[in-house]
């Protein structure tokens, strides 16, 4: 796996620079995250620490395995055994074990395009080759699934796609599953950002739906408490569970005990809860923040996709080409302001990408309210700017 | 890997049952824990929560390279640069990383035999065929390297040889390299308890002799705080430095930023330092007990080997032969203690076996001193009924 990965050209965002401001995805705000909750807990834990400080079971702690039971049975309508929950080192370590498990070299995964690109790496890196389905306004073209054929895996965001951020309609989750159980292929469900749905309820997972035991489901709380504390969890089929914990018992043994201690007092006290409730309001702050900025600074030169839930938006240039996109990236730095092209997003060689308008993600959750408008204004005029160059 | 880790018989204990003294290699006592100065330094980086959330360096957190960077000079005289060093949610994930990335299935992987069964099965797990090297009371029998011809890696434990607990000699340390620098072979170097030299300084590592860069430095806080937190480091050669950082950032980001931030405070502070200091103290109590149980209640009856350091000790039976073991481990589960045979750790097949006497690992770290005198005095009454009956 050395050389593949060596030869892969991996995404590494260039250094910030003072007083940009950066629609990255995927970091928080550190004023969002609940310090006195979090210390209150780890001090509990620490101050009962055990006379025996030995390797725990791979699976995660016993006591976070059983709230998240009742949790995901609370928030997500899941019935699952605790046998079946094991915790991660955030749901990048859930996407690998399924890669190393699952996956020969040679071997098929059916995967969204355009989609997450960390997932699209860990696949690779194990040797996958990667067989795109399409996205739309309702996800995932499940329809394409017969054509393609044959594959071991499919990754799937029915939730949130990443990045276009619709929601997969009964139908197509269906025809997946129907899909999954003719070809024997395993599904991952990444529902990365449930906990953020603004307009909408959220809905009864593919899990839920799976009578066949070939869902994995991957969830995180790198969005709703930090994507520093690497914790994240998989609900496994119950055919797979025993494998995957001796398979992590040789990668790390288990995630760190005090972490996971602390998490499970914050779900049991049901300060977990409260704090979701607080920082979804504070998103959605944002995610309004943007969407009127947008608004007012663009106005009908775009057209904003995905802002009914999670932490960020796309943004589509009418006018521009996917080709503009790096200009306007470029242009955007230029003017103290950091978007990132849906470009990357897209599987190479792909058919389709010349078509397309230019797009952007645009991740708001570690920005103020201010720093969303003024980065808006900045990007508003660059892309004059760069109009005007054109 | 899926197939290959469902196949493999991985070793997992039988629960511990109440009352009973387990003398099991691996947990430390809650009690030898730091609590006092952990949770300040947790607090006081809880507080200092910086305001953007984001996903960090695969590497690890960088004050804690830079401590790390210091310490291993003051401790180990290893001069390296903080880009080399890679802090790891303990060393099995350094192994783990080892195997997937340098060992390709059908790869041979020099071991010692003995040797530490959790790297064992990394190696295996990724495919690779082992090739035994046996150990004497010098460590890894390097001379039969020659004979054994080329592999890809070579896994050793120079300064205490798990389990037998030899050091190696500078000559053979030389051989070592030189085997290395023929077969273009890496080598993995598995310093998992240099703190623990009670009789003995520290020498130098083989990282230190390493001209050419193949050796890989790996070790652990699991042996001075505690193994659930999950902490432990490597000191990678140049060549390998970026290949494995893309790689871990794959497998799961990064380890936790808050744990590896208070532990950088530890270091820097120089409290990490006097806990060692204390800690080596109540090992080396822990230690003499046994030693002195051991000589008590069994005498003339048993050798003891490999007492001089680390955290276990191998008890030799003079009168009982290799597969006699398990009869005593039965016999001394009845009497109320738990001792693990050192059969396991030999590999499966490897010649000798049967010439050889009944040997068990003693781990004590976990136990008081009371517990390891009742421990022995009841295994010297197993071994008393086993004899009985025989």
């Amino acid at each position: 796996m050395g050389d593949r990965i060596a030869a892969m050209a991996l995404a590494s965002a260039a250094p910030g620079l003072s007083g940009e401001i950066d629609f990255v995805y995927g970091p928080l705000a550190g004023s969002d995250f609940p310090t006195v909750a979090w210390i209150k807990a780890l001090r509990a834990v620490e101050r009962q620490r055990r006379p025996r400080l030995e390797y725990e079971d791979p699976r995660g702690h016993l006591a976070l395995r059983r709230a998240l039971q009742t949790h995901l049975g609370q928030t997500r309508g899941m019935a699952c055994s605790v046998d079946q929950i094991m915790i991660v080192s955030g749901s990048q370590q859930a996407l690998d074990l399924c890669a190393r498990l699952l996956i020969d070299p040679g071997d098929r995964v059916m995967v969204e395009n355009p989609g997450y690109r960390m997932a699209r790496h860990a696949f690779e890196a194990q040797g996958a080759v990667l067989q795109c389905v399409d996205v739309d306004d309702h996800g995932m073209m499940t329809a394409q699934l017969a054509a393609l054929g044959r594959a071991q895996l499919a990754y799937v965001t029915p939730t949130h796609q990443f990045p276009l951020g619709a929601f997969l309609p009964i139908g197509r989750r269906r025809e997946l599953l129907a899909w999954a159980q003719r070809s024997r292929a395993w599904i991952i469900e990444d529902d990365y950002d449930s906990e953020y749905r603004y307009t909408v309820r959220p809905e009864a997972t593919l899990q839920s739906l799976d009578t066949q035991g070939c869902v994995i489901y991957v969830g995180t709380f790198s969005k709703t408490l930090s994507p520093q504390l690497r914790l994240g969890y998989m609900v496994l089929p119950p055919a797979l569970m025993d494998t995957f914990a001796a398979a992590r018992r040789l990668m790390d043994r288990h995630g760190a005990t005090s972490a996971q201690q602390a998490l499970a007092r914050l779900l049991e006290e049901g300060s977990y809860t409260r704090h979701v409730r607080r920082i979804r309001r504070a998103q959605q702050a944002r995610q309004r923040a943007l969407v009127d900025a947008l608004e007012r600074h663009l106005g009908e030169r775009v057209e904003v996709q995905g802002a009914a839930s999670g932490l960020h938006l796309v943004v589509w240039f009418k006018a521009l080409p996917a080709s503009a996109e790096p200009a306007l990236a470029d242009a955007a730095r230029q003017h103290g302001v950091r978007v990132y092209p849906l470009g990357p997003l897209f599987h190479p060689g792909a058919p389709g990408a010349a078509e397309r308008r230019a797009g952007f993600v645009l991740g708001y959750a570690a920005l103020t309210l201010e720093a969303i408008e003024t980065g808006i204004r900045r990007l508003a005029q660059a892309l004059t700017a760069l109009e005007r160059r054109a």
